[in-house]
């Protein structure tokens, strides 16, 4: 099958004046030595998407492409044994650099960064495959290693939350989940979960002092950022971390002095490609092995609406909106 | 030698109701199991003594008794063999307890919280052998185990900071000194330190990111806090520690979303009690080992002022208005 490729095509990046979201009409990429062209065919909105354009410096917005997952065809490729192996075949994939990026009809990145989906997996599925599979499997293997006995995690209404509390289940960690409204606290203690908090409540940090000491839960999650950062820092026990993952408040991660310093405890971040640097090949395709299977034999992400490129700001503000509702597709 | 122990001393607490420093008169606490009565000799206002009245929690207030380390003479002693052989002994001390401090005539704490003092060290030299010494030489073994190639340090002009390039330069590991002012670069500069930086200069932030890069410092000690915690987080390499220690600034440590999540920069707090716990007794002998030979053999800490316990605000102010000018001291 030949797919003839435009010179043209439409993807989604910043405004240079005031950063705000922009489709452009820019020179489809090509790729180089390791590298492919994906034809993208879906692309979700994440939390890790919004985080990564809040905080991009000013010297990257001209040539930034967003998004970081996405599913496609691949099309072309440059030079090197993989790309040429898997020219033609659908994939999970994800960006390799910040300038070219999956909200677009194609993006180059390395053949490394491509997963062959099964014909289980859907390209809408395929989509969301790696950033918050990935990232709920990395999660437990970092709280395993590091002899965590409970884990505490926020925005647990989220799709990431609801993988997280699968695997934490898988392995039998006990797990403490915050909310922010009584409305999400009581949707997810009524599918069984036991611990959930809403971090809306008068009482909730004194709960979740007695309930992060009594599991011992001594690794937190922070999707949120600004004063949720310090309020997880205070009430976990000495010598815990704090691993910041996501900005849901749009505000830097607030701090603690005392619990930093007399009561031992650190505050690190987490970035999935980074973690996947770190730890191997073997580990990824490990971590892929297993998101492939809690997607084709676990769970199904749900999706709340599709757009096209142009729409993309309709596209995240709907997610904005209602993040537990389901994920937000961009469709090429 | 038999010394009569009066029932009634004066010790230094915080007012309950604005925090303020107050000397008190108060019983002559008693030693248990395992612990010794020190009759205080002398003892030091350090920047670790004023962040941690600073973040001390309002519940600790009424029993607290400040100071965290000191001199004097060993005079009363609970059950146990060491506090038994100690007794008559000229010792370094340390508090073990927030109800017992230094600042104070008389001090309980734990016998292995004393360490005997050669006939060459002073009462004065004495009751700073622990906290700064054995700070810096902590700072050295952390930098060399976690295989640091150079190490930031800030406030370089405080006694801490002499401590700490005197162990660097032994250890052959370069260290970046940051101060406040031209005239403390000029002055550290002029005594032949390589690597020196003015925090006030207009150029600081991008000269200490060149200067960490080059020489791959990946670990920043911070006794400032506030701004200064987030301007060193931006200006280390990727997967660089910042350890909080003090709080010169008085305000909260900021951090930087970016840093931590996308660069994998991490915050942490450093507290030599916890650190002497995490690491073992012999740990800790062969570091007060290290620092007795230090103050024998190489560094005589300069004293600035004495004041008696009921000047204690007075000796406060004094230090906080010259840190560098050397320590003062507190004697009962």
């Amino acid at each position: 099958m030949h797919h003839r490729i435009p010179e043209i095509m439409l993807a989604v990046g910043l405004s240079e004046i005031d950063g705000s979201l922009i489709t452009r009409k820019i020179p489809v990429p090509v790729p180089g030595d390791g590298e492919v062209l994906v034809k993208v065919a879906a692309s979700p909105v994440n939390p890790s998407d919004l985080a990564r354009i809040k905080h991009l410096p000013l010297s990257e917005r001209k040539s930034f492409i967003a998004g970081i997952e996405g599913s496609g065809i691949i099309v072309g490729h440059g030079k090197g044994l993989l790309p040429g192996l898997w020219m033609g075949k659908r994939v999970a994939c994800s960006a390799a650099k910040s300038n070219n990026g999956t909200w677009a009809e194609y993006m180059v990145t390395s053949a490394m960064a491509c997963v062959p989906l099964p014909a289980s997996i859907s390209n809408e599925q395929g989509a969301m495959l790696l950033v918050n599979p990935m990232t709920a499997i990395a999660f437990l293997k970092i709280a395993r290693s590091g002899n965590h006995k409970a884990i505490i995690n926020t925005a647990a209404g989220s799709i990431l939350g609801r993988m997280v509390e699968f695997l934490a289940a898988r392995y039998r960690i006990p797990l403490i989940q915050i909310v922010r409204t009584e409305k999400q606290r009581e949707l997810i203690a009524s599918k069984g979960a036991e611990y959930v908090l809403n971090s809306s409540a008068t009482n909730f940090e004194s709960v979740l002092h007695d309930l992060a000491k009594k599991l011992y839960a001594t690794i937190a999650l922070d999707a949120v950022g600004g004063e949720m950062t310090r309020r997880l820092l205070l009430a976990v026990p000495y010598g815990s971390t704090v691993v910041v993952y996501g900005n849901f408040s749009g505000e830097q991660p607030l701090v603690d002095y005392r619990s930093m310093v007399t009561d031992n405890k650190k505050v690190s971040g987490f970035y999935l490609v980074n973690w996947l640097k770190e730890n191997g090949m073997l580990n990824t395709l490990k971590c892929i092995m297993e998101a492939r299977s809690m997607l084709k034999n676990h769970i199904t992400i749900p999706v709340q609406a599709k757009f096209a490129l142009d729409q993309v700001q309709m596209a995240v503000d709907m997610y904005k909106a209602n993040m537990s509702g389901g994920k937000v597709l961009l469709v090429p």
